[in-house]
Formats: C-alpha cells, structure tokens, sequence
C-alpha cells in the first residue's frame, strides 16, 4: 500500500498560553504546519517547536493566516489581494528564519483556518495565497484541501499541491469542513477516528455529516494538536494506519 | 577622501498611516532600514519600500525593534534575552522574504529605536540581538554605535560593524544619543545639519549638548526620514558631503 | 428650516501615527465620532481628543469597530455575535472612562468603516451592535444609515436612531456607500459637496454613483477628517448650509 | 479575629487560550481581579467572567497593565506618564462596561505583573496609576503592596489603599516579589502556602526568601489563579483561614 503523510499544527500558544501538547504531537507527526505569529505563536515557542521538529526529523511547514490574535485565525477577513500576499510573505519568511536558527528549515506551506476554509472558493485570496508561495519560492508544495480553486491557483503557478483530509473533523456533502460553529463538526471518539482515516487512505472516500459517502484525495492527513484527547487520538491513527499496513512519512 | 554611507528608517507607516516620504528619501541614502512590523511596517507597505529600494539599488537592512506598535518601539521593553532572540530572528527572516519577493534582499540589520539605545550599555539585550544576526546569517553587518556593548557583541560573533552617526540628534558627552523627551535633543536646521555632518565625516567628531567635542568612529551617516523638513535635510546632507568631496556609496 | 448635526471621525491616530486635523475639525463639527482603539486610537491621543471636544462643546460619540488596526477597520470579519457585542462593549466603556476623565462623556455610538457597512444589511452583526449599545445605555442614540437592518434592531430595542448622510462619499442606486475600492467612491470638490449637502439637508435627495436621484433621511451630516482637504470641504459643508439657513446644532 | 478578602487574578485567558479556571477559583474568591485586555482578557471572555462574579456576590476589580499580550504584562515598559494615566483608564472604562453589561459593577482596581512591580517604587509611574483611578473614580479602594509608592501617590489623592500578601509568592527581605525569573519565586505546597497565610492574617508577618521574618500589612490575601495546583491552593487557603476563625469578606 501507498505511503502517507500525517500532519498536525503545532506551536499555537501565544506567550504565557498554551496549546496542545507539541512536544508529544512531534513524536507522532511526519509534517509540523508551524503557526507563524498571525493567528498563534510567539517567536520563541516556534523557534522552540522548530527545534523539536528538526531533532526529530519532521517536516517543517508554514501554517499561515489571517492577522488575528483575538479569533484564533478563524473568521473570515476581507483582505485585499496585495496585502494577503505580503501577509503570507511575511509569515513564511518568518518562520524560515526561526527554522534555520532552530538548525531546520520551512518544507512545505499550509493555511490555517478561515484562510483555509475561504480559499478552498475564493478566487481572489486563493490566488493571493499562492501568489505569495511562488514569490517565496516556487519549490514549496503547498497542502490544501484537493479540488479547491487554491489547488488550482497553485498548479497553475507550478506549485505541487498535497491533498489532504482531516481525520476529525466533519464534511459536508461537498467536500467542505463543516464549520466549528455547528454541532457535529468535530469528532472525538479515537477508534471512530482511526478507522476512519484508514477508509480515507486506502479506499480515497469518508462518509460526509449527511451520512453520502464522498470521494477524497489524499496524501496527507490532519490530526488536530489542540483538541481534548488530541494525543491519543493521533496516536490512534498512527498505529490503526500502521496496523493496516500503510506506511507513514513525510510527502515532501 | 574615504566615502560615506548614508542611511534612513523606511517603511514605518501602519496600514492606513504613513511616515515620512519613503520614495524621496530613496533618491538619497545608499542603505535603507526598513521597519519589520514590530514598531511600524505593515506587510504590504514594507514590500513597496523594497521594491523601491530594489530598483534604485539602495541596500535594504532590516530595522528590527521591540514589539510595540503602541510606543513605535521608543520605549525599553525588559525583554526575556531568549525573547529577544527569537523576537529579532521573526522580523529579520520576515523582511528578508518580502525584500526577496520584491527583487531584492536583506543586506544588513540595524537596531531600531529604544532597542537600539538599550543595547548601547545593556550586555544581556546587547548579546541576544547579536546573537540573532549571528544565527539568521553571520555575514550580515550591523548598523550601531561605535564603542557600544552591542559591537562588542556583535564582533565576539565574527559579525562585521559599521558605525554610524545620527545627523541630526544631539548627542551626550559620552556619546550616547539625547533622549527624545529630553529639550534639543533633535536638530532641525538642514545646513547645520549638513555642517555637521561633513565634521564627522572628516574629522571623526561631533558635538555634544554640553558643546563639549567627542570623537566619533563613522562609516556611515543616519538622516531621518519621519522628521519635518526629512527629505530637505537629508538632501543638504548629500549635497553637503559631495561638495566636500566625500564619496558617498552603501558600506555592504 | 430644520437644524442638522455636523459628524466627523476623529481620534484616528495612533501612536505617532496622526490622520487629520483633529484640532481644526473640532472647530466646525458639532459631533466627533472618537475612535475605540479598535481600528485606531491610542488612548492617550483618544483623552485629548476629548479634552478638546468637550472644552468646545462639541459632542463626543463612541466610534466602534472591527478589531483591526492593520486594516483600519474597513475589512469585514465575521466575528461571532457574542463577540461582537463584548468588542463593542468594551470599546464605548474604554472611551466612556477616557471622555469622562477629560472633563467630558460620551453622548452617542457609532460604528465604524466595515462593521457600519456590514450591519446596513447583515442582521445578526446589526442585532450584536444595537445589544451592545443597549447594554451599556438604552438611553444612547445611534448613528448610522437610514433604512439599515441595524436601525431596525436599534428602533426594537429601544434605541433612538439618528440618519446621517456622507458629504464625500458616494451612494449606489440602492442608498449603500460605494465601496472605497471602487473608483469615484470618494468625491474632492469642496463647492461640490458643499451643495450636493445643501440639497441633501433640504430636499432629503443625493445623486447616486449612476445618476439616479434617490431619497436620504438626514439628521446629521458626516464631514471626514481624514482625507486630502477634509478641513477645507467641512468648512464649505458649514459655510454653505449657514448661508443657505440651515442652523448647526448637534442632534443630543 | 478580624475578616480577611481573598483575591485571584481571572478573566487571563485570551480568545481560544484559556488560563486556569476562573469557574472553580469564583467559588472561593471573595474579589476577583479580572483582567482588561492588555496583558490578557478579550472582550467576550471578560464579560463571562463578569457575569459568574456578579452572580455569586464576588467582587471585580480591574486589573490594568501593561499594554503587553506577546509578555503578558510581565515585562517592564518604560511607558510616559501621561500614556500610562490614559492606558490605565481605558482599561477601567473598558472593564466597567463589561460588568455592568453582565449585571455587575467594577469595585477596585489592581495593577497586574510588571507594572504591579514596578509602581513599589517607580514615581513617575506610580503617580501616573494613582491619578488614573482618580479620574476614573476616586471612590475605588486600589489594592497593591502597603508602603509601596503607589499607595504613597494613592493615599495623597485620597484614595483608599488595602494591602495584600501574596500567599503562594516568595518576598525578598525588603518586602518586594522575588523575580519570577529567579527560582524558588513561587512556592507550591498546599498545606505550606495555607498555613503561611494564616501567620500573614493573625501575626501581619511572612518568612522572606533568605529566612528572615518581615512585616506585611494585609486586609487582602491573594491566591493565584493561574499556576499548577491553583484551585486546590486556594481552597486550602480558605480552609485554613476558616478553621483558624478568620471571617472572610470583601475589602469593599
């Protein structure tokens, strides 16, 4: 069976707050999407995470967002094309400085939240998004949702582009996130969870929140670091893919 | 006679609010220190100072700062060192994407405001922005004040420093800067100014509020870009120096 | 002839950041709408401003918005309703406090930029705002846009409602403000707004951006402070509406 | 014997960053310092921790800071006087809304981590606090470290002054906070902490970090919210002081 990738977003404490339990996360994951200051992270907990990810060999990647401390990255901004893309800019060249002083490097590009979820339409801000990648550089895969138009903003700038599911979070019938503001649209059960990523991976299809079973591309797969039980539940995907056969690294 | 560099602080408008005439003052100096969005600098702005400076062959160095928008980084911050570090490396590797972005680089980094006061005498402060620079690249020069704890640092890293003077701030008998909530600490009169600029040029001297005469080691000279009259003073500077015959060119 | 109210924004500085002539505004508007310190508005900046209203007796009102310095509040966010109605709370409390400490008080609310744009249709936004206002004085009347869904929600909750029009800005056919994006959003010509405000204040008409002449139900007038000449187009708005005898007087 | 208040900071959390648990901590608190936004605190978090206090009878204070997120308000800033008066105001106004909006009131005020520290014997600093709660309302009691300077600026502007203790912080022999920085700062046995209190309550003394016994002039004790253990400290603390025959009640 093909290989697959796990990710999760690490380093979104800020300051005195934390977030999850990174250091355990590291020890699951092949690719980190780093925050990059803008939704989450501090310069000094990132460089911290970098560390931890470049000593344990996963892929450093840049989870960046919108500028907003206060919503955690998750409401939609009405951003401008031009400033979205030196928004993105400089986030990832950012947390490219603090990768190589942690003694790692950036690998790969991942937007966080209501970016994420907007850009999956948007045609504007998805071309802004990739925009900034290529300006950065244009050997950054970028991870994403498959089928979005920011996969095709990206392709069509010769970006590679990573499809990837989320193994606890709820789609609906066309292939979206259900919103965090609507019952369901987070799982927590870990064998539900496990078992349902191993479907993803090996048959490409999850059951939507409606109950259709939708078809979805993947190479990656997200595991949330922030939520109650996160640990346990990646470690649950891991070992349920590991039991399946399927063999787990990096896609870059 | 030898040459002399000529720097301002660029890219310190926010969002809607703008500082100083960015574009004028780039006819001008051969180094600009562009702000990195810890005092000043918003994204998209910053990526316009860069291109400028890009096309016009001015040298961008990053103005790195305390993170006070609030206080445009004029206020010491008793910043953790191990903040500081981290603090310094996200804006340098943030405007070194931007200024990639744009067409151009990050040559250099300079100390802005408060930051760079502190680190005249501050030795914790003064080895942890060392220290940054050391770790983002250790062939980048620093930009500051001759005899300050900061070069001490900076040079125990193998980093080349460039001493500068400030045309138009008054400066005490030992050589620091007069504070700016303190009366005459700054010069408005372009052909004072310029005067006085040619005398530490070419005699390696300047003088202080007291009237006393302190020797002072330059390579090159900060106008200012955010004060009234900016573009004129800077202008009677350059006209000043290539009367004198005094070659002016970037110090990188 | 009736009277009407002259508005402007002030107090949308921040930090050594300046935008208008706050002073010279308050010579001839009878209402400030003083920033929150959502989308501009150091507090100290904030005190004098009010200082300075409530010594002319000009009124002070508390100008809300989106949390979002970078963007100056004209980007829509979809915050949640509960924390839109917490963020406007906390804003007209922090200008309440700062109003009362300067000898003076806040006497009206209005919201700014994208969020006054946002809640002309988007009721749940609307709803939140007029909450908020409500919960801090039933007894506050709000500015904003006749016609709105956020008067609506205002006029069932209790709130006096106060229509103003935009001397400067112009209108699309539906009675909106034309997006600053738009070309022609914004008009220049000091006689020409003077009478387009004239005509507005008498005849309750403004020519939209297609020539079509709709109806506008006004109580007060809003000058902006910021744009290029703003001091010499709010001096012909007053100038021109005395001439034609209309008398100047806030609408508290 | 006569009634001791005990305090704890809440309300520290900051949009999806929690920090402790305020919930837990309003069952034993007789006045709560809740934060105002620039240390920590979004609005709609505030407004929640308002709410629970004013419906269990527990006092709020405002706890002002530093404007300071990234260093939540631990870090020195050398802010002018007249920003500190106007920031230290914004955050009353801000916090006063808030809790009237959910049905209670602020009561006092409290300055938080640097600034708590710093007002023991900066002036300049400490008369700017004093005179912002003056100007919001002289009537408030500030709670801070007896024979600090700022009860010194408090007590000239006839504002009541009520010291506290710190139950579970070390004091160096001049009565000030060990440095958070330096170990052995903050201490972590339950039964240790609740039985130092009591020796503070009954014999106004406390054991400082070099063994020495110093006096401590205390009506308020305050237990911290935030650390490892805080809610089963706090509870051993009331429990303590309970069975020692201390009443305890709001300073208010």
């Amino acid at each position: 069976m093909a290989g697959i990738d796990l990710n999760a977003d690490l380093g979104e404490g800020f300051g005195v707050w934390r977030l999850g339990d990174d250091d355990a996360m590291l020890e699951i994951v092949t690719s980190a999407n780093v925050a990059c200051g803008f939704h989450a992270g501090d310069p000094a907990g990132l460089m911290r995470v970098c560390r931890t990810a470049a000593e344990r060999g996963v892929r450093i990647g840049a989870q960046v967002s919108y500028r907003d401390l206060a919503g955690f990255g998750r409401r939609f901004i009405d951003v401008a094309p031009e400033d979205l893309v030196a928004d993105v800019v400089y986030q990832i060249g950012a947390l490219q400085a603090l990768a190589h002083a942690a003694g790692g490097a950036v690998s790969y590009v991942k937007p966080h939240g209501a970016l994420y979820n907007t850009i999956v339409a948007n045609r504007e801000q998805a071309a802004a998004m990739a925009e900034a990648v290529r300006l950065v550089d244009a050997g950054f895969p970028v991870l994403g949702m498959a089928g979005s138009v920011f996969f095709d903003e990206a392709a069509s700038r010769g970006l590679r582009t990573v499809g990837e599911a989320f193994a606890d979070r709820a789609y609906t019938p066309d292939g979206r996130l259900v919103s965090r503001r609507e019952p369901g649209a987070v799982l927590h059960d870990p064998a539900q969870i496990a078992e349902r990523v191993v479907t993803m991976v090996s048959a490409g299809q999850v059951t939507a929140i409606d109950g259709s079973l939708i078809p979805i591309e993947v190479e990656s797969v997200c595991v949330h670091g922030d939520s109650p039980g996160a640990v346990q539940i990646a470690a649950a995907v891991r070992d349920r893919l590991s039991g399946a056969g399927v063999e787990i690294g990096s896609f870059c």
